[in-house]
This record gives C-alpha cells, sequence and structure tokens, in this order.
C-alpha cells in the first residue's frame, strides 16, 4: 500500500527490475499544463543507465509511452499513466541472489516481509524503480512551471568518497552540471573522483557520497505545519530513494554547532522592498513553510552494496556460506544517476505543496 | 490538512501554544490495549516544561484527560481523544512578536501563508504543539509492546554544541539516560553541557546538538518498500520536529565515506540459528524493511532561534527594525525536552508498521 | 480508521454515546472564515434531544467549547477542535443490553468484530455520535458560506410511514420546515404524522420514512469524475448516518422507469445567458460533477430498530431469550432529528469538493 | 485526485473511452495469491461491448496485459498494474458532441469544471471507464475467495422499465444469470424486457432499471462504525458508476414504511448454534458491520442518455440548438453490462475491508 506519494499531487508507481514494464499514474495534475511524450523523455534520459562506463552497463532505452490524460500536447485533468517497457532485463544473471541472500541487499528482508524468494534483480528494491518516479517528476515540473515558471530545481554530486565540489552553490547551474559525467560542477573534483571510481570499479568495490539541492524562485508560504513541513515532506520523499542515508536542510549537520546568535537568519527590506534574510541557515525553510529564500538540502548515499568481491553471508536455509557475484549490472557509485531521481522526487513535493497552497488562498 | 500522521494507526493532534487546549485523536489502535491516564501521563511528564533550571521556565502540569475509546483500562477499538489544557499561557509576553518577525522564527512564513498576523507565542510553530504526539506515542507504545514485548525505544542527548555522549550505545539504557537533567547517558559530558548551557543562558545564547535514538527488540520485516520505508517514515517523522535539521539512518554520513567492501553488513546464522549482521551500517534496515537488528538514527537540532540578545529584523511593515525579546519563556537548548517527542513519534512509526504488517500476511 | 471524513477539508470525530464526551477535529479549513461557539451551537441546538415529546427524553444541553484553531472569531488555518461534554449519560438504563444483543442493534456485530461486549448505549454505533458531525457541519457551512454566499441547503421530513409530504420542493424553506416539530413543510401531514407517532409511541413501536435535502446556488463545476462524484460522497455520507437504508439522487428510483426520452433533461440559455435545464431529473448533477440547477436527494431511514415491546433474540451466551427494554431513552421515529445530521453532512461534502476544486482552476 | 479507491486494498484507474488504453492499478494485495491474464480476462469478457445486438456494437478485444506484481501466477506484494489498449476508438464518431452539449451528459459539467472542450467520445465519463475497475475486481475476488473461499457475490437485472425479475434471491446463481443475454434471472422477464429493447432500439429510445445483488458466505464483522461502514462505501462504490441513481440496501426503500416491531431482525441460534436472524431487513450489514447474514443490495439505473432522437440543447456559444445524434455506439440500456461492473466494484470493497479487519484482530 505504499506505492503512492503526495496528497493533491498524486503519484503512484508500478514495476519490478526485471519484469515486463514500469511506470506511474499521475492523479491530481491540473488540466491545460504542457506534457509529452519527449519531455518526459527528456527526463528519462538523465536517469537511464549505460550513459558512461562508470554507470552499469544495462542498456535500457527507457521509452516513454504517454496512455492517458493527455491531449494536444496538454493534460486534461484525467490521470496520466506513463509506460515504460523493460527491454534489457536479464533475471538470469541475478539467479544466484535467488539462493543467496546479497549483504545489505533488500533479498534478506523482502523474503521476511513477503515469504517470497527474492526477485529476480531486487524487483522493487532495485532503482530501477524510480524510473517512475522520474517519469512523473517530469510532469510535476511542467505543472510547477506553469504556475511559477522562475522556479529552478538543480542537484549535483556534492562529494564522492572524500572528494568535495568547492564550487560555491551560487555558481552552480544544471549546464555546468550536465557537463560533468559524474554531475560534479568542479572540473578538478570529477577527475579525482573519475580516478577513484575507475580505481574501485577494477578492485570490485564501490563508494559513497552526497548529493546538493537547491531550488530557486520558490515563493514563500509553500509547506505545511506540523507534520506536513516542507522539509519533513523533502526528507521523506529523498529517505526513500535507494540507498539512500542522511538528508540535512539548510545548515543542516553542521549548523548544530553554531549558537543561536550565529545560527539565526537575520532578516532585512531590500530596495525593492522584498524581504530576505542575510544568511541561509534555514534552507529556505522556516516553520515548516518556505520564505522566498533559496531552498537548499542534502542527501547522504551509502556505497552500493553489490560488490564484485567474495564475502561471507547465508543462503535461504540458513546456512553461513560464501557470495561471490560475477554478473549483473552495477554504477559503482550510484550518485550520478540519483541527481535527476532527486530532481524529480524534490518537483513532486513543490508540486502538491503548491496545490496545498492554493486550499488555503482565498 | 496537515495535522494527521499514520496510515492505519493514525494520529490528528490539536491546540496551539497559547490556545485553551491541546491535544490529539489516535483513531486505527485495536481493542483491548491497556490505556490509562496515568500511562499517558508518565509519557507527557517527560516532555513537560519547568523540569529543572535549564527548560523553559513555563508552568504547566500538562495534565491528560482521556475523553473517548477507553474502557476499564482497555482500549475498545473507537478512537481515543486525549485533552490537555493550557494553564499558564501567557500570550501577553509574545506580544511584541506580532509586529515584528524574529528572526529564524516562523511568525514571517505563517504571516505569508495564512495571511495571519502571527499568532501569540507561535501557534501551531511552537514545540508545545507536540504535547499531542506524545500523548500519541504513550497509546503507540502501549499498542506495540502488546504487540512485541521486547520492542524498547531509547533516545537520549548524544552531542550538545560540541560536546559528545562517549558511552557506546550497548551500556545506553533508559535508567541512565533520565539520570542525566540533560538526558545524556554520559555523566562527565553532562557536566560541561551544564556548564556550556549556563554560560549560554547568561549570554542570551542557545545551543543546537545531535540526538541518538536506538529501537531494540524489533522483529525483521517491518516496513514497506519504495515511498514508505521505515526510515523514510522516520525521517518525516523527526524533521517535523520542530528545530530538527538533519535525519540519519544507521551509519548515515559517516557511512558515505566509506566503500562498499567497509560498510557492507555480512549476515551470519549464529548458534540459535538466528539471523545477524556482523556490523551494523545500515541501522537495522534494508530495502526500507526491518531486518530484525537494532534500528539505529539520529536527528541533528539547530540552536534554539529565541535569543535574549538584540538582533535586527522587520516589521509586518516590512520596516527594518531591532528586536530585543526580555520575556516570554524558552529552553536554551531543546535537546533534552526533543528527546521524549523523538521517542514518541517513533513508536507511532512502528505501530503503524506493524499494523500494515498484518494485512500482508496470512 | 474509519473516523476521518474528507479528503481536504477533514474531520475527525470521536466519542461514545455514554463515555465522557464526544466531538471533532476539522483539519483543512482556510483561514479567516468567521467562527464562533455561538455559530456552532445553533447547529448543534437543531439535533439535540429533548426538543418535544417525540424525541429521546435525554437531557443533554450539547453545549460545546472550541479549543483551538480560532481567534477572536476567525479561523486562523489550524486545526479546530470542538468538544461537547456528555451529561445525562446513563449507562446502567442500558446494561440489558451487555447480555443480550438487541434485534437489529449493533451490538451483536461489534461484539463480533471487537471481542468487546457490547457497549453500554451502543458506544459509537448510537446515533449520539452524530453530534461531531453536526459540528463540524457549522464549519464547512461557514465555509462554504464566505466562498458561495447564496449557497443553501435545506433538508425535511418527506414521509414518515405512509404519510408524505405534499409541499413541492420549490416553496420549501428552513424556516418553514422549523415551524415544524417533525421538520415536515406540510402541516397537515405533520399533524397525521404525529397523531401516527403517538400511536405508534403507545404500543412501543416506531416508524422510518425519508428525508429530503436540496442545495440551492451551488455552482456548476464541483465534484470529480470516476470515484469521487459528487452523489458517491454524498451516498457515502447519508449511508453512514446511523439508520438510512436507501439514497436517491435526482429523479431517484422513479426515474429508473422512465425512458431516454422523457429522463433527459434539456439544456437552454435564458435570457440572462444563463444555461439551465428544463427538467431536473439529473438533480443538479452530471458525470459526477454540479450542473448548476438546484442539487436534490432523498435519503431513506428505517423505523428505530428499540421497540418497547418483548422480542426473540440470543444473549452473549448464544441461548435464545426473550428481550423486553423498559428503560433507555429513543426516539419514536430518528427523522425529525436527522434532518440536521444530514444538513451538516452535505456542507461537510461541499466543503471539501470546494476546496477541490480550488486545485484544478488557475 | 480522485481516480483512487479503497483504504489499504487499493485501486487507481486510469484511461479515456477515446484514448490509447486504459487500466488500473492494484495497490496493496498480499502476496501469494493466484492471479493471472486468464483470470483478470474471464472478468473483462463479461463487460466487454459486442455481446450480443442489445449492447454497443463497439468491438473491443479489450484484452489485458498484466504489467507487474505477479510472478509464476501467484501476486508477489508489490503493485499490480493491468493494461488494457483501445483497438475501435472512434473520436470522430463524437466529434459532434463536442460543440454541442448532450442534454443529461457531462460534457457541460467537463466543460465548466475543466475548461476542456468535451472529450471526444466522453472521456472519463463513459462508462468506458470501467474497464480498469473490472480488471481490478477480478484481482479483489482472487484475494477475497484465498481468505474465504465460499464468499460468492452475484448480481443481476432485478428491474428493466416496468419489467421486474419474478424469480427469489434464493433460487438466483450466476450460472442462471449468465444465461440470460439480459443477465436477468427469470427467463419470462427476460424475453419480455428484450421485445421492449428492441422497441425502444427502434425508437431511438432506452430504458432504466434497478439491478440487484447479493454476497454469501460473509463472515460476520466486517465494514467499520461511523464513515466506513459497509452499506456506506458500497454506497459510494455503486453511485460512482455511470448512470447509477439509487442505493438502497437490505429491505431498501419499501422498509422505511414497516414499523419497528415488523422491520426488526430477530435472532436466533440454529442447531448448530450458529447465529442468525429470522428475517433479513439488515441485508446482513447492522451498525455498519456484516452479520454473518446474506449481504444484498439494489443499486438503480437511469435510462440511457444518448438517444437517437432530435432534442433542444445548447452548444459551447451558449446558443440553443438542435441535437440529433446518428452515429455513436451506445447500449439501449445498460444494466446488463453494469452486473459485472457491480460485482467488481464489491469484491473491492470486500477486499478492503478484510484488510482493515485484520488490523483489528490480535
Amino acid at each position: 500500500m505504499s506505492n503512492t506519494f503526495g496528497h493533491i499531487f498524486k503519484i503512484t508507481t508500478f514495476g519490478e527490475s526485471h519484469g515486463k514494464a514500469l511506470g506511474c499514474i499521475v492523479d491530481g495534475c491540473p488540466p491545460h499544463i504542457p506534457l509529452s511524450e519527449e519531455l518526459v523523455q527528456e527526463f528519462l534520459n538523465k536517469r537511464k543507465p549505460g550513459q558512461h562506463d562508470l554507470t552499469s552497463p544495462r542498456q535500457e532505452l527507457d521509452q516513454c509511452e504517454i496512455l492517458s490524460g493527455v491531449q494536444k500536447g496538454k493534460t486534461i485533468g484525467s490521470p496520466i499513466a506513463i509506460l515504460i517497457r523493460n527491454h534489457d532485463q536479464k533475471p538470469k544473471d541475478y539467479e544466484e541472489f535467488t539462493e543467496i541472500f546479497g549483504p545489505s541487499h533488500a533479498d534478506f528482508t523482502y523474503n521476511i516481509k513477503y515469504k517470497i524468494t527474492p526477485q529476480t534483480g531486487g524487483g522493487r528494491s532495485s532503482a530501477r524503480e524510480t524510473v517512475g518516479r522520474v517519469a512523473a517528476g517530469a510532469v510535476a515540473k511542467s505543472f510547477v512551471k506553469s504556475t511559477f515558471p522562475h522556479v529552478n530545481v538543480c542537484a549535483w554530486t556534492q562529494r564522492i568518497a572524500s572528494v568535495s565540489n568547492e564550487v560555491p552553490m551560487e555558481n552552480i547551474t544544471t549546464e555546468i552540471v550536465e557537463k560533468s559525467p559524474l554531475r560534479c560542477p568542479d572540473e578538478t573534483a570529477t577527475k579525482h573522483i573519475q580516478n577513484l571510481l575507475y580505481q574501485l570499479k577494477q578492485d570490485g568495490n564501490t563508494a559513497g557520497g552526497v548529493i546538493g539541492c537547491y531550488v530557486l524562485g520558490l515563493p514563500a508560504g509553500l509547506g505545511d505545519p506540523v507534520f506536513d513541513k516542507l522539509e519533513a515532506q523533502l526528507a521523506k520523499a529523498m529517505l526513500s530513494i535507494p540507498a539512500s542515508k542522511s538528508f540535512e536542510v539548510g545548515s543542516g549537520l553542521q549548523g548544530t554547532f553554531l549558537t543561536g546568535k550565529e545560527h539565526n537568519d537575520i532578516f532585512y527590506s531590500d530596495k525593492d522592498q522584498k524581504i530576505k534574510t542575510k544568511t541561509n541557515h534555514s534552507g529556505g525553510i522556516q516553520g515548516g513553510i518556505s520564505n522566498g529564500m533559496p531552498l537548499f538540502f542534502q542527501v547522504g548515499f551509502k556505497p552500493v552494496s553489490t560488490i564484485f568481491s567474495p564475502q561471507h553471508t547465508i543462503n535461504s536455509e540458513k546456512e553461513n556460506v560464501v557470495f561471490s557475484p560475477t554478473k549483473g549490472r552495477h554504477d559503482p557509485c550510484v550518485l550520478p544517476r540519483a541527481v535527476p531521481i532527486i530532481e524529480a522526487m524534490t518537483w513532486i513535493v513543490l508540486a502538491d505543496h503548491i496545490l496545498r497552497q492554493k486550499c488555503i488562498e482565498s
């Protein structure tokens, strides 16, 4: 019952990694929003595997088909179903998983929960599940842009292992991010990380890191007090992405070392009578509601758990065994491909809160 | 529309900091669960203000009244309404806020969102809102314990400013935590932090930090794939608590520096044929589902934004002014009182996922 | 988990017939809507028992207290909690029910569902549960009126046993309805029904009937296609009222005897270019969406099942016994008091759909 | 936002009458439930058009494809997406509707709500929308049968125009119903109705009527008090079906003429200590909860509004015009094809309440 996200702008996804197809239904999108397969495809292309030699070699075109909800390039108010068929599923490569529980994989917990033999290639726990989210994100973006044309969401690789991006946030743009095969805006860092990842790949090893994300142009007033605070919805959205381990908003963990005097964001009225804050430790959110400053958060990802190296583990008979995966296609580091997923989930959260806000206003 | 949390075990809270009363309705709690006002009171007492000289001097008994859903000490399957009346509300102390937007306070964003003059004492953005959550947490705990008697939730002050608890997690118990006025299991750290907080209080300043929380005795199989992963629900729950800034599960941010080989949790079958992992970087959750190991997460809190020191800010006329609050009652550090709130929200998340799991099992 | 109704304008009710208190939380009501205890009381007074000698003699003032969500006579956007304390609960009068399952009462099904001894006086199955709905209805009405001042909801007793109101719908007003102790706009029918009910009361017997309800002034465009059609939401709302047995919209059951040529509502544009239909068999709803014509529906109620006459039945030991209730306070006919409940539920459905519609419009 | 139905067993449908495809996602279905395309197809075949000369001549195979959630003939706990492609859509036949608002059609209200030109062939207001519900109903049935193998749902044509089925409910079986091209268990009535419908078809006219439905073998205890009473959920489900006008449970409208003494269902314990009632005016539901007796309800349908005969109406310019549809494919009477839709919605309601009940039981 957990495949739906959002309250008014509501997405429901389906599909297993090695099943026939994946996709989503977007319900609650207002009519008259521009939408086409091209627009969705653009989003999917950013996420799809096989983009370069440091991502999974799985070959999927991830070609989408809009089945409903759109006429003559615009939404019509009815649910938008988007279908992406699998082509390069190779369930056989994962057969070794059906007997052996891979360390830090979800096979074991799925087995306990559903009493099923771990599904070939991860079923719904595979990051391939996020295809449906990204398709839905394209719809959300188009809706948000129709309402607030100046809103922009931009995520990037902030750190992999211990190599960090040094480009300051205010200089980061989607164009710069997309120039890097690792979606890291810093050229020098990109090179260091590439070397590191080639090394790790050779060792059958993997890395983790942190993704940064900002939202510019968001009006003040979005987000609800109490349980559906903007940062709470974002935290849920981000921690629901496979392999994510942490979420920080604004000053985040670093900010918890500061005193109140240092941390408070001083309001001022600029020459155009626009209210701003001198610092932005709040990350654009106060009391769960956007304050008009750039929204900023970071998401940590663990190193990929599929490593090509022998590990002790157990099988479905509870016997201690050695597990040495030799096949299967995985990225040595998920971060570059997690960037569009984070952007998609952010657009979806924003779309829902924009619609919620309409219910408040008279 | 954001005052409800949970899908099957569902809580709805109400009440403003300086209104007549606060409370909650818990819907979806099964019948025959032990419940009494004493049991709820015990929870509320841990959260209530005025516990010692480093928490808010506001005097509230926070006495609860169960209005429905309980007969002869047991739940009966109908909604459980719990009422806590305010006694020591002093809206006048906060009147200066009605004109001036306090830095890093929610007055400004509430004003934009609801077009209302910031409510006296913070309305729903005040941490006093959490009274209803804590009362609901008592119900959740009683239900979880009825189903899995060995489950235990324990949160503690892990760090304030830069002083950290050094007691290892396996030695931390609720008894030890409750001995410290700061709910820090480490006696030496407690003393250092106390000194620090007295100092900060004298300077009209405040501190932030990190709270740790573990859940022991949880069966494997709880949590849903995709959007309602156990860590995603916890992340939302935690980031919905006022002043929280970060959430980390298991190895958290530190874990993102490791390689896959270092980070993977090796499964083994112990002598009783119980499946365990050698390390617990996963924090007890894999693929969004509990794996039977201790669940562990951390929550960061910013320094309290109400400081007793002049600050530049703006008023409702968008004029730049100086703000020098002299009255109002606030803790120099929210962490000690956030401990029971985190525990309450954790019980609530667990209760919901235990009921969800019942729907899977035949 | 079933004590919440509505998607955006959302009410949650609580309280048992013979418990301490009943009430509701209304979440999702926009700010700046006029609201006061007087306004809610007016609604509650229409429903309260003891209004005359043909309703239950239970003496309840049903005095409400607004606990949150309102300041200076206006809503502030936070949840509105309303409390009504029980005073005249007499659980002892119902003790005979705790052993014996009354025919057509919910004691038996509650016992099977919750494994509880039937609660004194009916618990949540008692029509006293509707107090919370009526309080919430007052909030809904105030919101709807703030948005569309000309909307009016009017329900009335259309038939009791086989005596029907003959006043045509276009002549029925709330004023006329309220003149009749039975809320029947037809004076002659009122007299006949009164005689009938006195007779039935003397015989320890009861009657059922039908309530009519119209909504005037509703704009076209409210209601959603597919599952949340306006009539589907109304049907659910009405069939959730204790003792209701049928729902008909527009031409209803009679309309199913007509041919398409007879039943179709011919559109025309009147001299003010307002689009109307010549007949209104659709009852103001087409395709689940309001068309601007008067909304009209009818709700059937069974005769009250508490009769003061010996009946065969079973007890909790599954033994066949004779049941002769001598105490307990019940109306010989629920219809007059169901009128305000139907109006309340209608306002609540409308409020929710008005907010939903805001999400569609740009 | 209205394309989802159910709380735990949750279906979301998509697709327009003349779009590319229709279908559904079923979320919340437990694992290990038998499911195959054959099983779904069997359900769809009962609903599909072109079954004989009194239903729409539209030629649709309504062939389904299960895209996810099933492996080796069993559900796996993940969402089940089912796709049905349109083949015989003829949007051109409906072009006359794009300018002219058909009387009693949803074109006008859709135009007001969504500001869109009425969609070719009705969009989501067409009964073709119900394909997704019927597919979901097949999943629901398989789940219910896995839990309670003896549950059976059977609907039938009870009346068309003024010709009624005279076969008593206890003699009606699915086999008998399916023998009649009109799904009327009464052979004589079937013949009369056939003649009537041929006559009406020749006149370009249409008829309405009533469908009966019973559920046998349902355990006591299903259904929730207050808003989600079993009959309230059924009423919503039924009134959400296109062209439905009324819902009656048990004795229904006729029962409202009886006195309490006549209407009360006397409990007794039969020789096997099974608790039954002598009459079943309650229709198997008391206090919103099933009592173990046969569940029984009736749904009224208006005559089809597409008639092939000139009618006065208006166009999108608000001009009064004459509307004479000559093309378009419609049934002279929807009832025979509504039978499987009602059964599907009933299975879906039951599936949801069976899962809800699991959350109550320990």
